[in-house]
C-alpha cells in the first residue's frame, strides 16, 4: 500500500526527516511518499501559520498527480486541515496529532504532550479535544524551542524535552507524546531516560493508516465529511 | 471609528448584503468597510471551504492598503480563521459566530442556531465550543438550504427557517441565532413570527467590536495570540 | 437611551463609584442612573449576602418609580439575581459578571478573574458556569481584600491585584477581569503594568446593554424567563 | 434530635404537608419542626420567587427563637438559598433537591426529575449541577401543573406525573425524583404504577440530615461556607 | 434492620475493624454483619486486585446462607463491583466510595479524598465519576502508605494523612474523605487537627443504607441493574 | 508476532468465531491464538457477568503456559478488566471496545455503537468514557438480541442491527461500531446496506495491537498500571 505523508510547511528537509520517521514505522508492504506544500509557511507556529498550512496542504493534495495512494498521513502536530482533507480524498486520512493521542490512550491512564513553543499549546489542546481524545490528556507543555530550532543542538533539545516532560508527569501523565513532527526520532532516547513510553505521531499515524487500509475502512461520507460541493474556488493569489 | 467587515467568500453581492446588515447595526460614529477576499470559495460550506476561506481572509487583511481601521468583524458563520486574524492585526477581532452566541446567552437560558446545510452543523458546534460559549447552546439545526440558495425565494427561506427553528425550540432553545451571514435581515420577520429574540451575528459582531473599541480593549499578546513569528510564507500558488 | 445600574449593596458611595465607571464607558446618547437598594447588605461577600442582595435588588426595580429605562446593568460581581430581574422587567438585563467574561473571551484564549476575598471565588465560578462562559475561564483568584477595603490604600489594592494576577496568568489566563464592581477604574493602571487587557465588568455591561438595545433585542419570554406568575409576595419584614 | 424543616413559601398548609412527609420519614428519636417564612412568595415558581424565597428563609432562621436544633432541611425543590443557610447556621443543612438526587444515584444508573411547570426545569438542572450531582440526571421534565394546583384533583396530578415520567424514562431515567415539596406523599402510588423507585426529596433530606448528625458531621467553615462577615444588613423594607 | 458489610479482601482483621466502624455509625435498631470473601486478594490495591475482589464479593453474597438482610454495604474504597451486586440482590447496595462523596458534597463546595498508594488515585477518580459525584471532587491524593501499612504505626499514618490532606486543601477541598476502609476511625483525630469535617466511607454507607431501607427504597430493576440473566457461570477455578 | 485473543466468556464456539475475525484482520506475520477462560459466564451481559469475566480473564492470562506472545486483545465488548490485564502482563493490551472507538473517531465526526441488549448500553458508555474516547460517541443503541441469539437467524440479526443503526444515525452517528464480539463478520454486510463505515472491534484491536508492537511501545509502568504488588490472592473457590 502507498501512504502519502504531507508536511505542513514548505521546508523540504523537514519533509525528508518526516519521511524517514514514517518509513521506520511502516510495515513491509508499505510505500511512503512525502509531499511538501508548494506554498504556505516555512514552519507552522500559531494559528495564522496553521490555517495557511491547512489551505496549502489541501491544495497540494487537490493538485497531486503522482501514483494513486491508499491513505494520507498529515504530519503537522496540532495543525488544522484534517477535516478538509477528509472531504477532499476518498482514502483514510490520519493526522499525527490525533494518532499519537489514540495510541497513547492505550498505554496509560493519562498522557501528556511535549511540544515546541508555549504558544502552540492551546492549539494542540483544541485539536485533541475536537478529535475526541482530549479527556485523558493531562497536560500539553512547551519546551520553549521553535520548530526550526529542533534541527540544531541535539543535547539542548533533549534537555528541554526532559524538563518539559517532568512538568507533564507532575500533572499526571503516564505516557508522553512528541508534540511536533520535527521531534520524530527523539522518542527512543527520551523514552529510555524517562522510563516511559513516548509516542511519535508520525509513526503512530502510519500504523493507524495501515490499520484502516488493512480493514478496508475509509472516511464516512454521511454528514460532516461529505464531498465538497462543486463550485468556483481560487487557491491563492 | 472604522470597522472592516470581511466576507468569508468571493461573492461580491454577499459582501454588499453583509455590509448593509453591518451598517444597520452600527452606531452613528461608525464607518463600515466591506472587504471581499481575492481568492477562496464562492461560498463556504464544509471544512475544505472553511480552511481555504481562513487563509484567503488572512491574506486579504495582510495585504490591505486602505485607511486605518479600529476593529475587524469576520462575517463567516462557523468559519475558521479568527485566531489567525487575532495574531495578525493589532485591533480587536470579532467573529460573527461567537458574537451571536455571546449576545444570545444574555437573552435566554439556552439558545439555538439555525443554519444552512446539515453538513455545517458540526463545524458550528466546534466553533462555539472553542469560543467558550458552547455550554448554553441547545442545538444547531440545518434548514437544508445552501448559502447561495438564501438569496432566492424569500418565502421558501423563511418557511425552512421556521421549520428548523421549531426543532431548535424543542431541544430547549429560548433564543435563536441566524447561522449564516447570508441570512442577515431575516431576524425581524422570523423573530415576530416565532415570538422569540433572533440574533444576527453580523449586527452582534458590529456592536461587540464597537464595545471593545469604546472600552479601549484589544487582543492579548500574552500566549496564544502573540504576533506571528517573522518567517517566509507563500500565500497561494 | 437610559440605563439603570443597580448596586448590589446599600453603600451609596459605591453606587456613585459604579456610576462614574458606567458613565465613562457609556456612549454619547446614553444616560446612566444609579440605584441603591433600600435594604440588603452594606457589601456582598458570600452566599448569604448574595441572596439577600438578589432579593433587595429585585425589590428595588419592582418599586422603581423614576423615568422609563431601556436596560438594566446589575453591578454585583458574582452576585445572584440576574435571572429574577430578567423575569421582572421587559428590557435587557446584563450582569457585570457575565459581561466581563463575554468580552474577555473575545480578547484571549483563556481569561482569569481577580476578586476580593477567597471565599467569593466559588460563587464567581458558579456564576460564570451558569452564564455559559465558564469554559475558557482559567482561574478565579482572590486578593484577600474585602470589598470595603478596596476604597482604602490604592497602592495596597494594586499590589494585591498584581500578585493575584500573577497566579491567574500561571494558570493560563491571557486576559484579566476585575472581579468586583468596587475595582472599577483599576483596569487602566494594572493593565499597563501587566501588559494585558483588563476588563471591568461595569464598563463591559454598559456596552453590552447598549448593544442589545441598539439591536432591538430583549430577554426571551419563552421558557425560563417568562413573566412572574401573579401571586401574593411579601418583600421583607 | 431536632430537625427544622423550612418551607420555601408562605403557604402554611404546605408547611404542614411537608412536615407530615418529614415525620413519616424521620427515625424514632427525631423531632421535626416546620417553619414558614414570614414573607416571600406564596409559592416559588421561577427565579424571582426563588431568590425572594432564599432571602426570606435565611431571615426566618436568622430570627428563629425556638428550641435548639440539630439540622436544617430546606424544603423548596430547586430553590436557592442552601449555601447562604450553610454560612448562617452551625448545624448541617440539607436541601431537598440535592438530597433526592444523592439517594437516587444509589438506586439506578440514571435518574429523572418530574416537576411542576416547565419553567422550573432549568432552575432545577442548575441546582443539581452546582450540588455536584447533575452528571447522572437523565432529564428534568415538567407536568404543566403549578405548585398550587398540586393540592387539588389527585387523579389529575397523578396522570400528569405518569405522563411526564414516561418522558423521563425515554431519556434514560431508571429512578424518579418528585420535583416539588408539594408532591410529597405521591411517591408510593406512582412508584407502584411505574414499577420504579420514586424518591421524595423531603424524606431523603430528613434521612441525610439524620445521617450527618448521627456521624457528628457539619458544614466545613474552610473556604466557601465561612461564617458571614459581621456588617450592617437590612432584611426587607 | 440488618446490614451486611462486605470486606473487599480476605483479611479477617480488616473485616473486624470495618465492622467496628460500621457499628459505631449504625442506629439503635441496626445489626451489622461483617462478611469476608472466601477468596480474592488479601488487600486490594490496583485494578487487578479490584476486579478479582469484585468477583469474590459477588460470589460471597451469591452463596451467603445466613439470616436475611436489608441492605449491603460494600467496604472497598475505590473498588469495583457495586453495579454487579445491585443486579444480584434485591436490597439496597451502598459502596463506601460513593457514600463518602455523597455526604461530603453536603458539607462543603468541594471535597478531597486522601487514600493509600498513588496508584489507587485514578481508580478512585473513575469510581466517583461513574457514581455521578465526581464534579465537586477537588483532588484525590495518595499518602504513599499501603493498605496493610495502615494497621501499623499510628503516628506515621496520621502524619502521612495530614501531609496529603494539605495538598487536597491546596487544590480546593473544603471537606475530606478517608480513602480506604482501613482508615476508619481516623476521622476524629485528623478532623480536629485539620479543623475540617472528615468523612469515613464506612459510616457514611451505613447511614445511607439505613436511609434507603427506612424510606422503603431499593435498586431499580429498569434498565441497567436488571436481575442477571439465568445462565451457566463458573466462579473460579 | 503472536497476539493472544481472550474471549470474555466460556463459550468455545465464540472464541473460535472471534479468532476467525482476528485472523481475517491480522497482517501476514501475525499469529493469533484464541484463549477461553476456564470459568466465568457463558456469555457476558451486565455488570455481574462483566466483573466475573474480568477476574476469569485475568486468571486465564496469569496461568497461561503456552508460547510467549507480543500483545493481548481482549474480546469482550464493553466488558471490564483491561486495566487489570495491563498491570499483569508486560506486553500491550488492547480492549475491543476502545479499539473500535479509536478507529471510528478517525472516520467521522461522531460514531455510534450498536450492541445486544439495552441493559449493556450503560456499561459500554462507561467503558468508552474511561478509555478517553466517549466525547465523540453520539449514541449506544441496543438491538434487543442477547449475545447467544447472535449466532442464530442471520436475517433477524441483520434486521435488528439496521433498525438500531437508524436510531444511532438519527442521534448524529456518521460511523458505526459493532458493539459485541459475537457480531464480528457482520460489518461488511451492514456497512454496504447503510453506506457507512462499520468498525468491528476485534479487527480494530488486532490492528492496534500490531501497531503498538510494531512501534516498540507497551504499557507505562508509571502510576496507574504498575505491576501488581506481591501478596496472597485466591482465584475462585
Amino acid at each position: 500500500m502507498r501512504i502519502v505523508v504531507t508536511n505542513c510547511n514548505t521546508t523540504q528537509e523537514m519533509t525528508e526527516e518526516i519521511v524517514r520517521g514514517a518509513r521506520a514505522a511502516a510495515g513491509p508492504g508499505t510505500t511512503v511518499t512525502g509531499l511538501t506544500p508548494a506554498w504556505g509557511p516555512e514552519s507552522a507556529e500559531g494559528w495564522l501559520d496553521s490555517y495557511l498550512s491547512a489551505a496549502a496542504v489541501m491544495d497540494l493534495l487537490r493538485t497531486y498527480e503522482g501514483p494513486a495512494y491508499d491513505a494520507v498521513v498529515m504530519a503537522g502536530f496540532g495543525e488544522h486541515g484534517r477535516e478538509g482533507v477528509r472531504e477532499l480524498v476518498d482514502v483514510p486520512v490520519v493526522d499525527i496529532t490525533e494518532a499519537a493521542a489514540h495510541l497513547a490512550c492505550l498505554l496509560g491512564r493519562r498522557y501528556g504532550v511535549v511540544t515546541t513553543l508555549e504558544r502552540s499549546c492551546g492549539q494542540i489542546e483544541d485539536s485533541l479535544e475536537l478529535a475526541g481524545v482530549g479527556r485523558n490528556c493531562a497536560a500539553v507543555v512547551g519546551t520553549g524551542l521553535s520548530v526550526l530550532d529542533l534541527g540544531g543542538d541535539e543535547d539542548r533539545t533533549e534537555a528541554a524535552f526532559l524538563a518539559a516532560a517532568e512538568r507533564a508527569c507532575a500533572a499526571g501523565a503516564e505516557v508522553l507524546v512528541l508534540g511536533c513532527a520535527g521531534m520524530t526520532g527523539l522518542q527512543r532516547a527520551v523514552g529510555e531516560k524517562l522510563g516511559l513510553p513516548v509516542v511519535d505521531g508520525v509513526g503512530a499515524a502510519v500504523k493507524l493508516a495501515e490499520s484502516l487500509v488493512g480493514l478496508g475502512l475509509t472516511t464516512s461520507r454521511a454528514g460532516s465529511y461529505a464531498r465538497p460541493v462543486v463550485k468556483r474556488r481560487g487557491w491563492g493569489r
